[in-house]
């Protein structure tokens, strides 16, 4: 650090010099070399820009960071075999020291999922409010972190510091209880992260969004507003929770028969309203699937949850109950293919099976890239004999995102200096930035970005400062971050045309092959060795050693023998397996 | 079939008999035996019921066959490696003889797709629209079929002979011109089929449905309404394609740069409303795309698009005029990676390169299943530097198919005796279906089928009198049919965890291996033969050998090292690869 500006340690001391201890070593600059190096915040946002999911954000300032949610990203479909996908955090390598905390926005997959991951590199403290707090201690447990880690649960309104930052939680609407926005005052000033968020002002739970605080907050002057851009594409505003629970009344009390709700399983005001329903209508509530029987244990003990007495009971008990008597509320409600409902439409749960009179209530809609699962969990639930409902026959859910009119509101309410929007695809990105455009921000205050941009906050403006990698992490199994491409693209072709490989014995004294070649294949075509399929391929690697002769290593053996039968299998198939040809020699 | 009967032939002949001639053998029949033989019509959906594609339909009378459309399906994210799906028609086996004509709706893939395939099996006439006829004409061009095809073109309103059906060709609106619905006289009482429909009032081009003769044909009586539920979830009426003009118009109106519109190559109404915007605004229009080029080829020497003089150019030219200048009409509004707009938002189009100031228009709305890859279209062409515009954010698109308030409508002037709904998922089925029950036709007279039921209808009632093979036939490169479940498994274990290959020599005789063991993997992680997993393989290999001893055979020796290897790979990935074992012994 030293040596890096030396060159501007100055002569004399004056006013227009500025000192600045750095691992013990006090440092003087000019004003404007002082600006240029520590009066600048860097934001650098990881994940979460031009997705959906794995959020995650840096904040730095001198020698410290402060790093906002952490969260994964479920595969999309050419993603092939992954199982999930963590930010890029490679930027904090050789930085872990300079952490000061992790703050949770709220309890979403999407914000707080990567965080074992994380944990196990920087262990600082953590930042949430209460029920965000619960369902991450859930998974730190699981992970077997969860005694190693520092948990300060602060509530809305409260503020912390996080190093040089000083962080308020502000009360926002969101489909999971206790979000919050951020209002983040940096040295540089002040910025408001709105998180997931919504307006929701007949909340079924709790107070509903802090909106006049957030206005305080704007006219005591915000620079940058960080917002949720996912409902960007969505004109008007999103309609309240309450319509949600007319729905669900008039389904419940006119259903003949069960009644199998699925919703995510972190809406707990989904299933308060669900609950509230059938205890009115006098039915037992079962829940099915480990991540709705975990999210609701969390949320009661933690008092987000008043279910009446007597209304719950176990879901292997339910038999035991008239078909007019039961609500079931399942996990699946994006048609992934091991949760409950799917294994129920599917005939494979142990405990439920479709009976007729069931109706089945989609309560959610498909996040992009789920339609096709969606679609399948819901024609086949009507295979079973099932009546369906699901959005927009009838209005069994509510986006838990801010449409157009609530993103004017927040922008209007922060009156913000720069605007990032941020949590979206970037055509989700765009709408937002063209949104804010509309109300008069300039469109050079408005930076619709990448992951991995580093932003650059001084006392005068908000630049793009460079690039650090934001890419994806992939988790397979065991492995974190050791598919890559290559890898990807082989599983691609391994999924369009299988592979086939050969194994053969050379003499490499005779210049010829010794015994049959043996042959495995998959996924290419149904293929035995008699058939002509096979025996095309034999009588090529056949013709193809014995115009060999000796003297060949056995790399030019292989490749003559995969380059023929590669030629061969696409004239008589036009498909292009991998090939592998492993030639053994005999000593 | 004088076998068959023999025990029914009459000793006397009464009027309570009828006679039939069969083969030139003429048999009598008593009127009920007669009833159950002959004088029953089948209908048999072979594609279409729940699923989007791959429409066809065996009308059976007797010995007489007539096939309504034929068309693929395009694979689902689950169809791994698979081109295209067309209709198992194990059903017309044997009875190739019988079928008397194949009639087509219209001219789009998922109805005439699967000609090829059929037509090398079946060649018979086909019936057909003169555009449909002319898009028909170009693919059996491709497939070398044009000249042994007989081709009988109908116009709408006229009537034809197959068998003993007659069929009228009844105008109806779609996305594509001279689609028609078809009202078939059988001797079981007329059928209404409604092709793919809506009901178009003011249409940019043709003389729009004919709805009096619907409705007087539904006067005089109709049993069977077999009707597109494609569209059966959406409310209201499909809006005309009129008001896409008047979006267009503003977009090419007052756009700065290029405009880039990408649509169906089939929709003409579009692409001849998008070159009348284009030349009323002094903008020369040039097609990019196999496909684009060859309907407009047809359509225009057809006479089916009228395109002002001067307007299009050839793409290659277009870098001449000023952007302001151009309107680029291009394939690939599903997201397809290999059309041309991919092509161009990856950067990978030979001729038209993303520039800064082009708009471009996504002017359709994906269709099920392919919302992820229209996404990604939309988002690689923001990040290129283009502005994009798509649905809803502007009116640039409205369906080809018949919202809630058409189908209604459909139902109201056939008011058939019996409705099936046909086109979409079980889910649309269902919906359309529902709607059928809301206007009065009861419950037990709505046949929601899958594709394969055989559907009987006598002169007393129609019903479902047992089942065929319905399913899917997978076109895979050459192959047609040869790729099963196994093959669509071992892919989607390949695409997940990839393969390992090992090939091994053995000495029967010593009972033990000689050399190394060779090692191929794809698919499965970075490995290589000298890291740990490499290495952690290869000794399992080793000790797994060492363990046996002589006397074993080779698929033992095969077993013993498959099982040693997949247990160690997934302790230490837990990944699942295909493990092959090819031992070659020394002899």
């Amino acid at each position: 650090m030293l040596f890096c500006f030396s060159s501007v340690i100055p002569r004399t001391l004056s006013d227009e010099h500025k000192a600045v201890n750095i691992d013990h070593i006090r440092l003087y600059f000019t004003r404007k070399v002082f600006t240029k190096m520590v009066q600048q915040l860097k934001i650098i946002p990881l994940g979460g820009l031009g997705e959906i999911g794995k959020n995650m954000t840096v904040f730095e300032y001198g020698r410290n960071i402060m790093i906002v949610d952490a969260g994964i990203m479920f595969p999309e479909h050419d993603m092939l075999g992954i199982d999930l996908v963590i930010p890029d955090w490679g930027y904090l390598r050789g930085k872990e020291a300079m952490v000061r905390g992790i703050v949770l926005t709220h309890g979403h997959e999407d914000h707080i999922g990567a965080l074992p991951f994380l944990m196990k590199q920087i262990n600082v403290p953590l930042y949430a409010t209460p029920l965000t707090m619960g369902l991450v201690e859930n998974k730190l447990k699981r992970h077997k972190l969860r005694k190693s880690v520092t948990k300060v649960v602060i509530n809305a309104r409260e503020r912390f510091t996080v190093g040089p930052f000083q962080v308020e939680f502000v009360a926002v609407s969101h489909s999971v209880p206790d979000g919050v926005g951020l209002s983040i005052d940096t040295p540089m000033g002040r910025i408001f992260h709105s998180g997931d968020f919504k307006f929701e002002y007949t909340p079924v739970q709790g107070s509903g969004p802090d909106l006049s605080r957030i206005g305080q907050l704007g006219a005591e002057g915000i620079r940058i507003l960080m917002a949720d851009s996912t409902g960007a594409e969505r004109a008007g505003f999103t309609p309240s929770e309450q319509v949600v629970e007319e729905a669900f009344d008039r389904i419940i009390r006119t259903a003949k028969g069960r009644v199998i709700v699925t919703t995510f399983a972190s809406l707990l005001s989904r299933i308060q309203q669900i609950t509230e329903v059938a205890h009115r209508h006098g039915r037992k509530v079962a829940l099915v699937g480990y991540s709705m029987l975990e999210s609701v244990r969390v949320a009661r003990q933690l008092g987000y949850l008043e279910i009446p007495k007597g209304v719950l009971v176990r879901s292997n008990t339910i038999n035991k109950y008239p078909p007019e008597k039961v609500v079931l509320i399942a996990t699946g409600a994006q048609g992934q293919p091991e949760a409950a409902l799917a294994r129920i439409a599917r005939g494979e749960h142990k405990e439920i099976e479709i009976q007729p009179g069931d109706t089945v209530v989609i309560s959610a809609m498909p996040i992009p890239g789920n339609e096709e699962e969606v679609s399948k969990l819901i024609n086949q639930l009507f295979q079973r004999g099932a009546e369906v409902i699901y959005p927009p026959l009838a209005q069994v859910h509510v986006s838990g995102h801010a449409s157009q009119e609530e993103q004017k509101l927040l922008l209007s309410l922060t009156k913000p200096e720069y605007f990032v929007p941020v949590h979206g695809e970037l055509r989700h990105l765009k709408a937002h930035a063209r949104l804010a455009a509309s109300l008069g921000i300039p469109e050079d205050h408005i930076f619709v970005v990448e992951n991995g941009t580093v932003l650059s906050l001084d006392e005068n403006e908000l630049r793009v400062e460079g690039r650090t990698p934001g890419g994806y992490v992939f988790v397979d199994g065991r492995g974190i971050g050791d598919i890559g491409a290559r890898v990807l693209e082989e599983r691609r072709q391994l999924s369009q045309h299988g592979y086939i490989t050969i194994a053969l014995s050379w003499d490499r004294y005779l210049g010829k092959t010794v015994g049959e070649p043996r042959i495995a294949s998959h996924g290419f075509a149904c293929m035995t060795a008699d058939d002509s399929l096979g025996r095309g391929i034999k009588k090529k690697i056949t013709e193809t050693l014995d115009a060999l002769g000796p003297g060949k290593s056995l790399k030019a053996i292989a490749g003559a023998v995969q380059e023929a039968v590669a030629q061969h299998v696409y004239q008589e198939t036009q498909r292009r397996p991998i090939i592998d040809v492993l030639v053994l020699p005999i000593l």
